[in-house]
């Protein structure tokens, strides 16, 4: 069960309106890294959980945080629009450029849908769409996953840091790329501890049978394209950090086999096949296919 | 520039058509984590890189190879296509349940679209969209993206390779498990050397400057749940991986700080605002602006 | 803020597994009248309140406990998902059409991507999105889109009641759909003394100044098509729901006014215009303006 | 059968280019609640009808005007659009901040992809889709489903008005709110005169067997969040507006059912479970069911 | 304005129901090819169309029929739905496979969200969407765009007629058949007319000044891949269908040209750059534009 | 198999930057007629060929050509980028409202989640997605779509040549007009060709059995709309271009055949039904069914 109380984590209010702003802060509310996303995938990773204990209360805990983070974001949205610019006229923008700037750079769709408020969208004005969320059920690999969406949330409310100089903003932004640290640091911690308690290892999932794949190219490092540096790096040679193998480097990819023959379907699916003389057979066969419809 | 051969990096035929499974194997191809997904990830990680060298170099020569992932798993799916079922009518159902069956767990648009063709499509039949793919410029945080990747992909081949039983499929997918296992040491030992070499490190982006975060809740493990094992965990106490802190245990999440007060915007936007009386007068307001229309 | 508390609302435990039945689950978990549609449209609308007060208590209220009915259903959902069906063979098919059966009819991503979980996409497996989403800042709009969110929603449950046999599945929709009940009554009821205390009114919105609007079709019920009994019904005659006018009936529409002419944007956008010996004509101007450039 | 006449239902002919509004007025063409939705909207519910009659003659009269209603605003826009800017450059920007203020304000694509015409897109340039459209077979919560659209779009083109102040463009908006005027009443009447004829009633689905939902939770108002006033509102205590029951307030939600134990799915689908004592049995359960394939 | 008639221009009656068969029927309403495809696509076209008179007539004709074949789709699949199996047990699957194989294979929303009626998607469930939609302004374009997708959609008519063997539903096959042969060759009528007239030709745009073009490279057939064959074709060799040119072969790719330098955004959006002793530089450079702030 | 070489196949270096510009180019990386969709067509067509030879040498040479042409767009976006505004403060828009202009246009997602780098994204950042892809097997429907994306994609181009005066950027755009040139005629060229050689012909699919349509409607010219230019065209009388007719033109449609009478389907599907009478009657029905659950 979920409870909500009507206070905020941290303080969010900006010191005055600013409605393009506005709309570059929708970006970590419902883009592909924004905080929506992370509290729907700790929710799904807790609720597809196969073991009790402190690896889910971790995901419960933490998702209904980042629901606490789309709130106070969305508050915050609300009140940059609070001055939102109603509309503009032709007069308007020869006297004032300023105010066609801020036209075009808003979400417009903040003012004609919800009336100067946030909006479950990104920065583009793109909605939030589940296709975001990962959750597989496999608790190594999904912790990664929470490691790269608290590194890339982090990197944009860094970025977002610098697109503003209002305190009241920025004062928040600080609060949130702090729990970001935080998460960062619990999911490498709690990836780690899994590997420890012998739980799961890389290469992920670490039980499938390792002889059922074709060992000899596990630990390939191919050149598919030119670039002379990629045999200088710590994946060109050296034990593999899983600690089963040796990399080695080829340059050049081997020849590949050849292509299947192409396929050649029902001929009720009318694809284009063969050349000339074979097709007029096959339009033959067809008839005789069809004949008996 | 791209180059294509007309041979597949390995051999990929099936026994004998299955048109069910080859709804399932749509997934590997144009799924959230399918190769569509990496080939692009890693073509616009390097194109947005901004140093030459081992790591971009990298980059491009795997995004081609997984260009001939599609390649293969496109080329499988249309010869297990190559007997689809047609049609069905009534009557077959109730010669032939199986037929009926087989109809039921397929992508028609492999059919009815593509004439039993391989489609840029999961296994559920959603299109394939960009919104999957991770480029932010941050090498540390876009190799994390790429481990998870590359995790999240070789869990769903491992899954699908219990779910045939045709040598040629399996084949084919013994390769794929092989490489994504390559792929995930890789791009492991692609981060531990980003980091090695200086470059970047935890939190990213870890060159923000840490004074400008709010430090006394960097490393707060604070339970919004009420699992008591969270507190058990590697992530409430001792040292955090990015090596600056020490994890502390919050038990309660602090009482938070009120809300600010409701936003009032234009009252052009024809929101509903307080109460009777005071409607009033804002109507009397608005009146006074709209005379001026 | 947001909280989490490890219980749920109603105990949410199917007899037996039934992967078939999680799918069409789904529906209200992901769909477009699901938990997670009311979750986020009523938590939206709150945020973007502007009063303080019992109708912004009411959708915080609300909102929360919808977040607790995602999670009872997802729960219940990987339940039915314990003993999917992991694969299927020619062979199976021969000997238990069944076995393809329920292979046919189930989410395959739920097995492939999630490990047999719930997933946050609707039963067709469209991830959700927040295109679904409703919150204009004008709560009779916003109230009178939550009646019918409930609405379908438990038109929804009920339909899905009918679907299973399956006692713990039953009892939690019975659930589901006592609340469902509840909450088309409580936005029912709001919407009322939103009118009541004055706040808004027929039509939305009440306080643009009528004079604006086109009042001679303001009530005309005119009829586009040639059905005979569109005359019959209360909204042909008699007096408005907002109490403003009185209906009238139109059988057949206006004769309506010309089509301005054609549009003709800068040559440079390539449009095709005009015909042959106007489009020299066009294209000497054009010559003109490219040789410029 | 639809036909269609070269004329307009209403003028449609701004006083003068203005390409940054012509994206603002995509919102009520391709938007969540534009006359795209509505059109398509009012047909399916009409197709989709079980009885013919007044009702269906009205879905099928109403959504023929819609289709008009997309006509006028999309004439409107290439009109809006005639004058478009094709270009910038950083001179033109030194020289007139204006002209760049615009081109950041308008729909590029409107430029690039259609040559300066009108697109079924919304204002942010998102694709119309389907999801926005309702039609479940239910007519009473399909006509309060009309309702809030009528209520929303009339909403939408109330802030529409005031964000121009060509004569022209605000003469066909005058001409549209009164129509949204029309429709909200029409299917406010509908509604009502659908349970008056005893055809349905609230809640929805009015013969769902009342026994067997759990009718203790019926009608309790039940607080997740911690506002105060939620208990003084009409929907706290007296009668319901069903007319079945009496309103309770339930300041506190009960204590909660404790959650199911975990789900343990196939091994195969490579889930993280249990503490690793137990995983080593789990694995020799694996290795048994993988010896065998 | 648009105009509706309550009869169908063809008789769309099937002889019994077919839930499954009505899922595939989804694809040429609301698929990629499907009806609501080329209705929007025709109208769009006439209202972006620069010059009145035989074009843009023909555009709205077609339009208008267009729509009135989605209402003859939609209403033949409610009444393959009419029978749609409501549910499904554990038992009814022991009793009877083929109710479970029809229910695998219908589309379950057409039964949850519809309650057995048609829905603007396509096979697979996923909505239409305005991405489908191509108006570009320029007719020869578009007339190629509207000949290719009379030949799509006649191929996916042609194959659902064989996916049936219900005479209702293959009339109805065989008169949109011939609908989209008309479709076909009236297209190609218009585009060939354009063409005499002088008002557009190949390559589209043709008034683009052909001089600002790389014509070293305009009829050059390169090949990028290694089949031998591609120089057999009529594109290798010979005259050019615009009439401009001689195609010539390039068996091989020239050599390119060097990739320009990787790009050093403002240190503030923290991309990772440079080896560490450059990196150290810039991180000077980075501390000292922060200290600023 | 693809390879992937460090060069690109023409230069791409604008003369400086301009980020606004950089958004207008994203159409043709990631919109709908963008290089990603006609990359992935060909590709895709050619995966599913059903004959080896000069047609599926010319896909997979094209396709391979068109990833490089994405490699070109994302290089030369990137460096547009290169000095893309980080922020904007108020009192920055006071001094420089050019500033404020520029932030506008921008995709500020291209900063926000890439860093100043390209996305697979179009003008208004829209996502890439696979619904804009087509690839049926069948190869004169194939070639057709090929011709039209090209053309589009030409004009798109030709376009954007106008809204930029950047030396470095209109060389690269000369370049791909000059390969959208041969694109066009090499797809044109390929369709005649398959044409000539038997392989497939007007009306598309060409094999499907003609007397199985119905033919009295297959070269009827019926207008729909009230244009009366429509019979002037060559699409109203004379010779069909498939050599199997003539065209005839239909002025006012026929009458029409009535509407099949309503569904009515199972009574738990919750459907809105007949009369109140009637609909007690089915009530009862309902009564009687609902009892033996």
């Amino acid at each position: 069960m979920f409870f909500h109380r009507q206070v905020l984590q941290y303080k969010a209010t900006p010191e005055k309106p600013d409605a393009v702003y506005a709309r570059k802060l929708q970006e970590v509310i419902g883009g592909q890294y924004g905080e929506i996303t992370v509290a729907m995938q700790y929710s799904f990773q807790a609720w597809n959980a196969h073991m009790p204990g402190k690896y889910r209360d971790l995901l419960f805990a933490t998702a209904a945080e980042e629901f606490g983070h789309v709130e106070m974001l969305a508050t915050m949205v609300a009140q940059l629009l609070e001055k939102a610019p109603v509309g503009i006229t032709e007069d308007a923008i020869q006297k004032d450029p300023t105010v066609a700037a801020i036209i075009g750079g808003t979400d417009v769709q903040e003012a004609i849908a919800a009336g100067a408020g946030a909006r479950p969208v990104d920065s583009n004005g793109n909605p939030w769409n589940a296709g975001y969320v990962t959750a597989s059920g496999n608790l190594l690999a999904d912790f990664t996953s929470n490691v790269n969406a608290e590194m890339q949330g982090r990197i944009q409310v860094a970025r977002l840091y610098h697109m503003t100089d209002d305190p009241g903003v920025r004062d928040l932004l600080s609060f949130l790329l702090a729990r970001d640290t935080m998460h960062q640091n619990q999911w490498l911690a709690a990836a780690r501890e899994l590997q420890e308690e012998g739980n799961e290892s890389v290469p992920v999932p670490s039980n499938f049978p390792i002889k059922k794949e074709h060992r000899e190219v596990s630990y390939q490092a191919i050149n598919f394209s030119n670039g002379a540096a990629m045999g200088q790096g710590s994946w060109a040679s050296g034990p593999t950090p899983d600690g089963l193998g040796e990399f080695t480097y080829i340059d050049t990819p081997p020849e590949g086999v050849p292509m299947p023959p192409p396929t050649h379907p029902d001929a009720r699916f009318y694809g284009t096949t063969e050349l000339p003389n074979v097709v007029e057979k096959a339009a033959g066969t067809l008839q005789d296919k069809l004949k008996k419809e």
